[in-house]
């Protein structure tokens, strides 16, 4: 029963890391589609999101079946409740990122983003993807410490999002309306796209070390 | 042991009409705070919505100790699973409010609305609080068939949504960038406030009738 238990238990964790690895992706065309206005970037990080909705919700039916099946408590229960949140994250994740494509797609051929904020759109995508890659190695192995990366990269990632609506909010800034509607929800979703990997993150420590590695 | 768990359900169903009646009562406020630059009625949604994500906590924790003590199959395991998802819905309302609180408490003494826009944020706050009191009622009692009017709601939202940015696009706008980026800001979170509200219907909806009514 234990055996078949932690079979199970890394299946689920297989599946996370698989689609964390998706929704890193999935930034990653995003953010490239934005910076450089490539529309084939941006439909397909439109396209893989939907289908990261779908593995997140094929793996909550695994996760529930385990449970019923199971009947796990204690750590095991709580590993199996965090998937459950970790799932709802990473789906989110993916959704944040397809919104971004959305917005290049939507300016294709031109461009969504100001000269001013190209830099500042640049590094913020760069740090999603790596926050992504950081997620997709933590759920892999949680022996990894990485949490005070994460922070600090969530913190610059809120400081570039900040910046955005300095240099928005500026008498300086002559850009029309356009424009700033779309740099102002893009950086939102950079910026909430870190918040969920450092959400993902906290519940991962929470789980301190142990068993959810122990499934390897 | 099955009075006992009957006794269980019905409390978490308590505690979700109760968070979700504080969401609500928070977008009230924050819908008040934003169109009338009133920034006492901000204060306490912000502060409300801090007490939520702590009620939600607990509710969750609540949940686990069920699933660890009851070990539910089938109905009664995908309604507590069903509990926490919409916890997590009910505290992002709590948190959307909050957000449009804090837009109408920076802008103060200021209104954080240009004219054109003041109908369009008083009907889709005004549409938010009702899409609330329906959670409430939905959550009180799964007998009640508002999914069709929470639909109609939502879409109506959504057109809203729209108009803010085919106005904020228009020619004619001449406001200034934090006008811009305030009503885009805020109107995106009314729409997700909606979202959630569409997401908890659908996972009440899922559980048809029965159990999830009976705990009363």
């Amino acid at each position: 029963m234990r055996q078949v238990f932690q079979e199970q238990l890394h299946e689920v964790q297989e599946r996370l890391v698989e689609i964390a690895g998706d929704a890193t992706q999935i930034m990653k065309h995003a953010s490239d589609a934005f910076n450089n206005s490539n529309v084939v970037l941006a439909d397909q990080a439109i396209a893989s999101a939907e289908l990261v909705n779908e593995k997140a919700l094929a793996l909550d039916e695994l996760v529930i079946r385990i449970l019923a099946k199971q009947s796990p408590v204690a750590r095991d229960l709580r590993i199996l409740v965090s998937a459950l949140r970790i799932s709802a994250s990473l789906e989110r994740m993916a959704a944040l990122a397809g919104h971004i494509a959305q917005i290049a797609r939507y300016r294709y051929p031109g461009s969504a983003i100001p000269e001013a904020l190209k830099g500042t759109f640049a590094e913020m995508g760069a740090l999603d993807y790596e926050l992504g890659k950081k997620v997709v190695k933590l759920l892999g192995n949680t022996d990894v410490d990485l949490a005070r990366s994460i922070q600090a990269e969530d913190a610059r990632v809120d400081e570039l999002h900040r910046h955005v609506f300095d240099t928005v909010l500026d008498d300086n800034w002559k850009e029309n309306a356009m424009f700033t509607v779309d740099v102002t929800l893009a950086s939102r979703y950079h910026e909430r796209f870190a918040d969920h990997v450092v959400d993902i993150s906290a519940k991962v420590s929470y789980l301190t070390t142990g068993e959810w590695n122990d499934v390897e």
